[in-house]
């Protein structure tokens, strides 16, 4: 015969070590930062963005200012990088998205920036201010676009969807970028991104395809 | 003094609740199905999609058979819709596509589709196809372009990303799609269908804006 005092014991502690864990998972869940899942829409109102990329500055310029935006979204979303940016970009002329790209390769963060042979040299692109500054643009030499238009933050965040970052997609067009933590996600377009940056090494590079194969 | 057999009771009481929990628990996780993450990647080979649009048919052209593709994977996923899907696309020339929501349509699933004014005929595109059978198009009238690029399927389901349903993006481009079933996404998405659905009645267009505001 079991005696009273060790059942009372038993349930006692059945009934701690149940609520003990109990609280240690509610400890932890709520210890664990919430999952990113955003999505931002475009077309979005011209405001000024100087203050989301220089916090504490002052702006006279004639655009709206202390209002918010999906760019200024964006735009901190971006500057939250602390070690890596990975771009995919087809067509890059937005002035305050370079901007944000900018002070991220000033700020030590390692950005790479890969995006299409047809666009990135035309007309009010950013892709050469970007070369400028040291960042690394590698780029597509086949018949296809590099359509892309994705972003990863420190390997822990995608942004993808139908944006490229010019001025018109932003205020103009109709748009949508999705913006998650997805372990599942973010790893994908990081094998994607990797396989184009190889695929694109400029040593790989073939300017005179025909005359390679006739073995000139 | 609580009686002997009371603490028993208790003890072996609090044990077969805390353990009931922690299987119903177990038991609702393994029967939630798991979360849609999927990232299709593109240039895709090009294949005979016949046997996923029509399965058990059998097809003598002179494409390679009997493989997959993320284009295939792509048509799986469209043909899995069971009540409704939601289009937004800036252009559409893709045939195996078009055949795709057409099935859809056919089947009596709700389709609606949005895509670009200046696009929606233009050489190779699917729209009138596609109006011609019945499906209801609606499209922009801004200067802008309309040129989201995502679907939804049964309001439960988001496909988004870089890829324009056209052959080119198929078979030349490098695009992605990222797929997923996470609630605040598809909220997120299906809101902004609406909202544009709304917005592109045609009950609202306005074919001579200048005049109009002349009150002619």
């Amino acid at each position: 015969m079991v005696p009273a005092v060790s059942w009372k014991l038993f349930g006692l502690a059945a009934v701690a070590v149940a609520l003990g864990l109990e609280a240690v998972y509610l400890f932890m869940r709520r210890r664990r930062p919430p999952p990113v899942r955003e999505v931002l829409f475009f077309p979005t109102p011209l405001i000024c963005t100087e203050q989301v990329l220089r916090p504490g500055t002052c702006c006279s310029c004639p655009l709206p200012h202390h209002t918010d935006s999906a760019l200024s979204q964006l735009i901190r979303r971006l500057l939250g990088a602390r070690r890596s940016l990975e771009l995919c970009i087809f067509t890059f002329s937005s002035s305050p998205l370079a901007q944000a790209v900018l002070l991220l390769h000033g700020r030590g963060v390692r950005v790479r920036v890969i995006t299409d042979s047809d666009y990135m040299a035309a007309s009010g692109s950013q892709i050469g201010a970007l070369r400028k500054a040291g960042v690394v643009v590698r780029h597509n030499q086949s018949s296809g676009f590099m359509h892309h238009k994705f972003a990863v933050l420190d390997k822990s965040i995608v942004i993808t969807g139908s944006m490229n970052w010019t001025m018109q997609a932003v205020q103009t067009n109709k748009e949508n970028l999705l913006i998650t933590d997805d372990g599942v996600c973010v790893r994908a377009y990081m094998e994607e991104f990797e396989r184009l940056w190889v695929e694109f090494d400029p040593a790989g590079y073939c300017f005179f395809p025909e005359e390679e194969k006739k073995g000139l």
